[in-house]
């Protein structure tokens, strides 16, 4: 097959073309892991479809924009995978894969139509697939598309299905009083389920965090063409565009009203990014005290009971290692670099076009893909399944020095600190030591050191 | 002066005590630049008042409580700053610059009431002062009024006058049609008016960004006490102290719905973290481009004139350095990585309390100030004074090969690329060369290659 | 298949067994783009044979030894790579990825020997391919192995490939003086052979770092077994083990000194990681330089000729986009990401065992892959065809006023200035207006103001 | 006072002239606490000395010279701290701090020769004080200067501390041996001694890292001038200059072989920030082990008493709050974070020179610092006074599961493990449920389970 710069082998059973295998060429970076997520495709899909049917409005032949739509809904729907082979690693407006796209659009509706493949004829891959679009609109609005449906297909009901785990064991645990810490160190009690409740409520702000940095997300650059003046566009085809995607994904997408800002920043995905961040940061917290709190069985705090999932040690029983915790505190430290990754290519922008734009979709799905599947995985795996080891709990509560705080309105500060530090001196208990210091009887002890009162304000 | 750990000197001169003193001794760690940022110890000194006035509602000796009131506001106003010698490198609870606030206000209050220094009569730091409080609900609360004070006086005032000064530029540049550039790239013209709209955008959005992200910076601690649970605090004292402090900042702070959260997690001031690591992000953009659109005055794009604040340099004319886009950029390349501290750590606290309260603030203090200063800064000594370089702008605009997209309608677009590629190799002009070629008349050409109709779709 | 947790189906034309298909099932993270990256499972084979033919140097049955020597030989050589199906959002231990690999290497030495897949006999997974190891420490050491020959294979080859390009050019371009840009703006020349030569000295420096920060690189853990104390191992056996890993990957692997931090802490990743960012930081800059200074290629800097790769745009010759300079800066911001999530893994061990080895490897790999193979993707479709556009050069350089410079020591500062201040507001040259202004003849200029003669110290 | 741009105020009772003080109209960012490093203005004074040296072997009147090196060794010393007001976010280059250093010592100088302050005469800031040199050269080699400096003299020696005093520990705790912990699990024994042995390798690994991160520091831009080139200065003055820097400071200062890679990029100050960032990973685990070895007193760990410094609580003795851990890993936090700002200017500096240069000196003297400072804070207040709770761990390792492993070669796996379950199950002892279960004897069960023969290979 021939492109403008020569002549190139362009596989025989494959729909892309000349553009697509020299990008191939050019880019050998990284190699299949480092594909363009496919994501982006299914997205392009989307986009294609809408633009035609807008085209097609517009006095494009129906013909040709039906069986652009035909051939695009297969894109959307994964059938044509195998047809986008470039990297992450090209050009970084991404007309590679816009380019890729067309081709495999154009050739499949080409075959559709009954044509010769390559031949660009009855639909060719620009000015039929590409009409009144640019790769620098299309590829940013295939970024929105993309993560805007990740987020809604995956992170949010990963983090819904989290946060309603956590909610339920917040219940279950609502009357077991346990010794708190801070510092690391013992503290004045607090119940499991008021401890599980802070988990939940960093849960229930991540949702609402990813969802508040999605208004920009929804805002779709196509209309804006190659430097976002519209130009070679037509007046409504923006609007229109969105519409149709908005009604394809029934997700609230408008068009940006802006399309400078839309294709020479990504401070959207910067921003969404910055959510994705703070609930890895959520999940960091979450994740290191539930090991820590079912750290054992003897020599840790062993408060809490994980489910074991697989063999710990081929010698040990009771040695459940915390490995939904370990795959989730892993998935925290990836979205955080990848937060700086997707930092440090939204500010490096310059004039009509950021071109880190590959990069930046790539760290952007990741995180939220991982951040999804992990709330999923440490959910059915870990926190369904944990128990509370209530003799561990209360043994460590009732032995806790911290208690003696109840005391103070009753025999005041000076005596209630002598009897603890005696009792931590000779290392017995609050109540036998108070009882032996004469300062009041083991019936007062009980009536006042109630940790069931220790709970909430008076 | 003594305290449980023995005898300590303090100064006389000032109002502070032995904790305090301790904490300088124990922790020389960066000296006086690296002291807990004033803005924590004056969002202290509203939250010792506002607790003053609950806790004289909930019985505390009038007298009492009024001598705190009057000494806190001392502290409001930042009249007592030379008494706040400790540095963020403390325990990270920031328990040492609470009890640093209560020795102060104490003593102060004492003073007023005309008692000894250091008597702790009849004022006590911690009976009155820290009264219904704990350091690790304290501490948390002044994190967030600083923050949310810092935010509102500081940086959205800033970004508004940074916002106003491009969009009075975008107004005034709106007619001159310049080439636009894409991967840094010749590409087809918009107005200059339009690039700058570009940045006014970015601006808004970087406003809606901050604001939106504050709800969860409204919510107070103060209420939790130690743990969270609100041990030895009265029902309704969060709500009141909460509402005393909305009353006093003029800012809507209510109590935090989750007390465990609110002292465990910092996520609210990681997500603000990431709401001005966005507005870098923007900054960064934003100051590179007026540099290199700036850039000359000979061998550079030359497209604008920016104001000359300085001498460049002690023999050339004409050199002025961007040093305001240099200045914005070195505070957007602080706050990227203000940010990553802040992440770091708030994913790092531990059951019910995160520790790295007094670094978070401070970075995320250090964050909103650079921006609000920086905006300023770059407002009043670029900005405002950009002018266009018409004549440069034309000559770059008409020498232009991409204008040669607007006869495709006409000639068809082999025989445009034929135009093009020969005035590029010619380095002959669009026009002459088509006339030349013979496709086309000089007036066919004026009347077809208008770059003034090229700035929008049809 | 049975496993200790119950029955499982495992593939039959697999060789992975139970706890390969149990990880499978736990942990459903990301998919098939996110698995274990095949460089860590390669040199897991080379460890087994390692391990393999020192565990017979101290008894171990020889018939089953070369067995396991000859399976491991396999997956060391990418035979097997289709039998390591799990992810990296697994155990933090990388403990799945070791029996993985066990299982395997059991079942295909198992075939070898003719007994019956799944059976454990002649070869057990753990008595025989574990033997004397540990996932605590046979994990790390394949980190090792797999980041040290991959830096040696891919990242240092390719650095030296971009380097010799880069030298290459600095002297073709020697003779070729330019005007030099200081703070984006006109400053005095140097020759375009100098300005390159600072990239080449940065990349010289970039092999000198990662070479510097290899030496911990070589240390391996193996031996160091669970905790670090070589229980159940023998006297000896770390030091062979890294004796033969030495031998057969002709690198200078040693048994770690200790091997408590072997297995605790990461640090010499995490500094890996930090040469990786240094690198990626002086590739941003070398990337962003080409493409400004071949930004045009009318109304940018139009200094350099960029080799054009793939069409541009479907009108416009001469839009040559710099996209390999994008595919470079993309991958640098993608490595600066990467040293984040590595600092956040390597810093969050705990007691014996750091748990975030399978994301720290994976990142560290894949930043010296994508180092090592857009340096030669830059080299060999850009920096190799980069042309001086010397006409354009000459012309900017000869307008420049800094050349004025030269005159101070003739006709004194005063007299100087006023040559420039006059040229730049009437836009002429500074020759015609230091003749005009009578302060010297252009005779006197010409022989003054050369600068060839400002390319070094006197 | 008169500048070019016109007339100023300038205080009359501090050194500095008009162009510091339009710095300080112009750059109203941060404030006070935001001043440029006093260790940069500390590292002018050796520069200028070393400069004012070799210009007058060079032929500077002596009398002026003499004058000159008075002045700086007095700002070298310190002595002037109050004449430097300017902020860090100012120009990228830092000349308006270089013109602030001109001013101070050229009027010093006057001052010390009888003349008139702001007069320039008879010593100009720039004719004399910064003859030979350009702030685009000078200001490289200050922070050069200023970041060695710091290392040698706050950060190796606090690591030292740090590192013997952890070595001495190490010692004092090789003989108790104590129960492991894999993924925060209980594993097999180690000594105590080995534990802290990890530290020791961790921090002797940072004292080699800093050190091999700093012979491209030591490398000296001075020579370079304003675009690397040398003009204006002459043949030897970089040499020289460089020797004269490492005569003064004792440090091994060279001049830089490529002035060019010297100006454009700061490669070599990421590089040193990749270090600090290493040794804050290991502070990190470090000081995260320590909390929880040391968390209790009773429901923690309680492995390690850690000093008291300051009353914890007004309750609770023996609420020892491990706040010299929660310091260091604050810093380690900030650490990581000023690494990733340094990391963004080092990447963004374009064409021949780098403008992020007050940004990355600022935090890579203040990562230097506060790890120099933490270490001894955190040697001295906590790791010096570490005591180990020998019953406690005695009691932890005595009841672990873990030794069972030790029983493997003396009756096989399948009883070993049998023992382990049952124990686990019904809450007694290894021995108790081994000699119930009729497997062996008290007597052998004393001899074969013996942690001290499970701390090393066989």
């Amino acid at each position: 097959m021939l492109d403008t710069f020569g002549e190139l082998r362009v596989p025989s059973d494959k729909y892309y073309g000349a553009q697509t295998v020299r990008s191939t060429m050019n880019f050998k970076i990284g190699g299949a892991t480092e594909r363009m997520p496919i994501q982006v495709i299914k997205a392009f899909g989307i986009l294609k479809k809408a633009a035609a049917e807008v085209n097609k409005d517009y006095g494009l032949d129906p013909k040709i924009a039906d069986a652009i739509i035909k051939a695009a809904d297969e894109v959307a729907a994964g059938k044509l995978d195998d047809h986008f082979p470039l990297v992450v690693w090209q050009t970084g407006s991404g007309t590679q894969t816009n380019m890729n796209v067309n081709e495999v659009i154009s050739n499949r509706a080409i075959e559709i139509l009954g044509g010769k493949l390559g031949s660009k004829d009855p639909v060719h891959p620009n000015d039929h697939v590409n009409k009144s679009q640019s790769s620098n609109d299309t590829f940013p609005t295939a970024m929105h598309i993309a993560a805007a449906t990740e987020v809604h297909q995956v992170l949010l009901p990963g983090l819904q299905t989290l946060h309603d785990a956590l909610a339920a064991k917040a219940e279950q645990f609502k009357d077991i009083i346990k010794i708190g810490r801070t510092h690391t160190q013992d503290a004045v009690p607090l119940s499991l389920g008021q401890e599980f409740g802070g988990y939940v409520q960093q849960v229930k702000y991540s949702i609402e965090r990813v969802k508040a940095s999605m208004p920009h997300v929804y805002e779709l650059a196509a209309g804006g063409t190659a430097v976002g003046t519209g130009l070679n566009t037509r007046i409504g085809f923006a609007e229109k565009v969105a519409d149709k995607v908005a009604a394809l994904t029934g997700l609230p997408f408008i068009t940006a009203p802006n399309k400078f800002e839309a294709l020479a920043a990504h401070d959207a995905l910067v921003e969404l990014s910055g959510s994705l961040n703070t609930v890895a940061v959520s999940m960091m917290k979450i994740a290191n005290d539930i090991r820590f709190l079912g750290s054992g069985p003897r020599s840790g705090l062993g408060e809490l009971i994980l489910p074991e999932n697989e063999p710990g040690s081929s010698i040990m029983p009771g040695k459940v290692n915390p490995t939904q915790c370990e795959a989730m505190t892993m998935v925290a430290a990836q979205v955080m670099g990848n937060h700086v990754a997707v930092t440090v290519g939204g500010s490096n922008g310059h004039f009509e076009l950021n071109v880190f734009k590959p990069m930046i979709i790539k760290n952007v799905l990741n995180s939220a893909r991982l951040l999804g599947d992990a709330s999923v995985s440490f959910t059915n795996n870990c926190v369904a399944g944990i128990e509370a080891n209530t003799e561990r709990i209360n043994k460590l509560m009732n032995e806790s020095l911290m208690l003696v705080t109840a005391l103070n309105p009753h025999i005041g500060y000076d005596k209630a600190a002598a009897i603890a530090k005696t009792a931590h001196k000779e290392g017995s208990t609050l109540k036998a030591t108070a009882v032996k210091l004469g300062f009041l009887t083991e019936e007062q002890f009980e009536q006042w050191v109630r940790p069931q009162d220790m709970l909430g304000p008076k």
